[in-house]
């Protein structure tokens, strides 16, 4: 294992830094302690030292036996959030397993593939069906969706090099626009939403439902969807404008073979599952009981074996840097940190005169630049949310606007880089697309985002009565 | 997977039954629910229709669905408890991956292993040095310290069958004799003492630390593992009386190797978990800080990669049945149940004018017939611990000795059975013991156990001040 030693240092000096100096008028010393550990645990998860569960685990016991809190630093292993987040992830396995995932793949290619433009709709689609039940980008696109379109490039001649033009170098560049936006989506097709509502909870007092995020966020975002495909096609056009799309589907059905009872029932469940969560503020059950719910229903109905499942092993480091992460941002917000943090803020910074919607302009153009410095979303998530919610706080801006706007944006400043959410190395890897093209239409799409939803987005909004 | 449908059809149907039945008379309805809900879950874990974890996620789901407790049914997932015993679990994974256990064990069996009685000697110290970090009979003697004296009884040519009385029958049977003491004498050496000091915080308002417990139990069980090979040997005699130890032991380091630096730093951390464990009540760092720290300084060190830990899927099936469970106890205990239990019990009992020792003999007395009907040790402690100290709390006995004498003996209750804990079926199995002597060698020394606590062990404990 080559560790570099300067990202350890780094890690584990920048607290220990923190914890020699005074601690700030005002604030608890508790609050202080937590936030030294979670600013190591942020810069752990930014530079990687270890894989992000063993920086958790680390902050967890250095927090528990240094500063005696053990039962306030595992509290997130017990929060509905960091289950949803890993009852998703068990789902995104039944997906793959079962080769449902890839059925509805083929179905849509042989109904809507013919041209490249449609293609692109069809790969759209697909990742948003599946994305309220796979909650991690590299799941859902890398592991499932891009594979399938991978493989037709390829069918095709289209390999990186002089040949990725003709359709792989779209397919690929596309397909990480449409991961974005479906991570946008819903609460559960992303984790880091669910940190972004871990927030809103603890700085905004204000608590958001699955139905509440979808509402707000789905009609956007979907708006962008199928904006995208259209985009990318002219911003980067393949040179094969149609293709045996009937022979590919024939093909990619023959492969998988019948449908099972197994693919059937989680077909069942699945719809079950987004009634459960589309209806929970009406039968007051939460997302997170219909997401065990459907584990629970997956494993009985034997969709998925314990075995596969207890094998997912992105599902169990999710449970344990979720968790982990979820209990210092708790801890920070109960020790009464961000409070401190909003009278700081509310002292040293004059917003009387600004316009709310100046002011989430604002805060979501200062959002931006910093993304080039973060190579995932939820070291992102875990810093400036905070920040910009505190911010949005102090200058009495309308909380509903605040959270979605920077929710859906937190999102979609991934496509600024070719490092900015997980995926992103898994696509940008193979070589299709160069690096320039990749930041220059990740940058427009990302801008055409933005301006949709300052637009069309708060309009909706108003109309929806959230401010 | 082929499912016995009437075990599914019981598990399924006590609770239905139990939630279609009014709720008695002073029960919350909240608390009815999850009774129903937990015996279901406890009925699950006996006849095991689906692997643990999944009973466990089963009877979450319900109880979040239909009623909307989800943050209760996941609150033991946070507990100190539930993560005590996980990362004891990781950490035992770091004694069979570094070598570190077997090089313990032939080093002793090079020192004390000339005689076959000295031969069950080490193995007893074998086994019980290392079960304060391994808190699965499973994994520390089916997994590490059987597979060495098996060794040793295959070189010897002693094979089940006709063979077997040479020394192989010996040394299985005496080593789930030492497996079940050893688990009895610290909290961290069985994941079920934790369940014990939970109702033990939950029932009798008792908190139970790491060395509360070792200072309690410690010395009456090991005066128990001093007699134990001495007895299997009278009982059971191996008709090999002496081995070439020094030949076994030079064979089975030299395949080990090298000790190498992942070895004496786990044994030195180790070391200093025993000693953080040991000084808890001083220092006032929890047990389950000192394991996490403990498991943090295993990854940071190198001792054991991520990459392993993650592929212990003991650990993970652990995490989430034993956090359900113990969300259930606890959700119960908050509910009220048992409370009402007691009161119940209190109206319908009369336990005056008895002795307090009378009544804790009478206590162990009727803990060990139901014991027959007990498969593994968790349902057994699930569900007549609590009754246990229920009993007790009605009849105002005191509460230290009933929580260490129903704690100790619920481990040595394994022993009249070859299926009363899970590592016994991996020791009966392969055949050198006949059911008979299984059952009536185990039943001796559970009486020995017994006896040795009802007069030493109270002794003891009077001297300690413990009532």
């Amino acid at each position: 294992m080559q560790v570099k030693y300067w990202k350890v240092a780094v890690t584990v000096l920048v607290p220990v830094i923190l914890l020699l100096m005074p601690v700030p008028a005002g604030l608890p010393v508790k609050a202080w302690q937590l936030f030294a550990v979670y600013l190591g645990a942020i810069i752990g998860l930014m530079l990687r030292p270890a894989p992000e569960p063993v920086v958790l685990i680390v902050a967890v016991a250095v927090s528990s036996i240094c500063f005696k809190n053990t039962s306030i630093v595992l509290a997130g292993y017990a929060s509905t959030t960091a289950w949803l987040v890993f009852s998703a992830f068990m789902l995104g396995q039944a997906f793959v397993e079962t080769g449902l995932g890839r059925r509805i793949a083929y179905i849509l290619i042989g109904k809507l593939g013919r041209t490249t433009l449609g293609l692109g709709y069809v790969a759209a689609f697909t990742d948003m069906i599946i994305s309220p039940a796979t909650p991690s980008n590299t799941a859902r696109t890398g592991g499932l969706v891009y594979p399938i379109f991978r493989s037709i490039a390829v069918t095709l001649d289209s390999e990186p090099g002089p040949t990725s033009r003709r359709i792989g170098g779209y397919l690929t560049l596309l397909l990480y626009q449409i991961s974005i936006t479906t991570a946008s989506m819903f609460l559960t097709a992303s984790a880091t939403n669910l940190l972004v509502t871990t927030f809103a909870k603890s700085i905004l007092k204000q608590d958001v439902s699955w139905t509440q995020w979808a509402m707000a966020i789905f009609p956007p975002s979907l708006l962008i969807l199928l904006l995208v495909p259209y985009i990318v096609y002219k911003l980067y056009p393949p040179e094969i404008k149609t293709i045996n799309n009937k022979e590919i589907a024939a093909n990619g059905l023959a492969e998988i073979g019948l449908t099972t009872r197994r693919e059937k029932t989680l077909a069942l469940l699945f719809v079950l599952s987004i009634i459960g969560w589309a209806t929970g503020t009406i039968t007051k059950i939460d997302a997170t009981a219909v997401a065990i719910g459907f584990v629970g229903a997956c494993l009985v109905t034997g969709v998925v074996k314990w075995e596969s499942l207890v094998n997912a092993k992105g599902a169990w480091n999710t449970l344990i840097w979720y968790g982990g992460i979820i209990s210092l941002a708790d801890g920070l917000a109960k020790a009464g940190f961000f409070k401190w943090l909003t009278d700081v803020m509310a002292k040293n910074l004059n917003f009387t005169g600004y316009d709310a919607y100046i002011i989430l302009v604002g805060l979501l153009v200062i959002s931006i630049p910093v993304r080039y410095f973060f190579a995932s979303l939820a070291p992102y998530c875990s810093t400036f949310i905070p920040v910009l919610f505190t911010l949005g706080l102090v200058a009495n801006v309308p909380v509903w606007p605040l959270i979605f706007l920077m929710g859906a944006m937190s999102e979609f400043g991934c496509l600024l880089t070719h490092y900015g959410n997980a995926v992103a190395p898994v696509l940008f890897g193979p070589g299709y697309v160069d690096q320039a093209t990749w930041w220059k239409v990740g940058t427009i799409v990302m801008v055409v985002a933005a301006v949709i939803y300052l637009t069309a987005g708060m309009a909706y909004w108003k109309v929806l009565g959230l401010y």
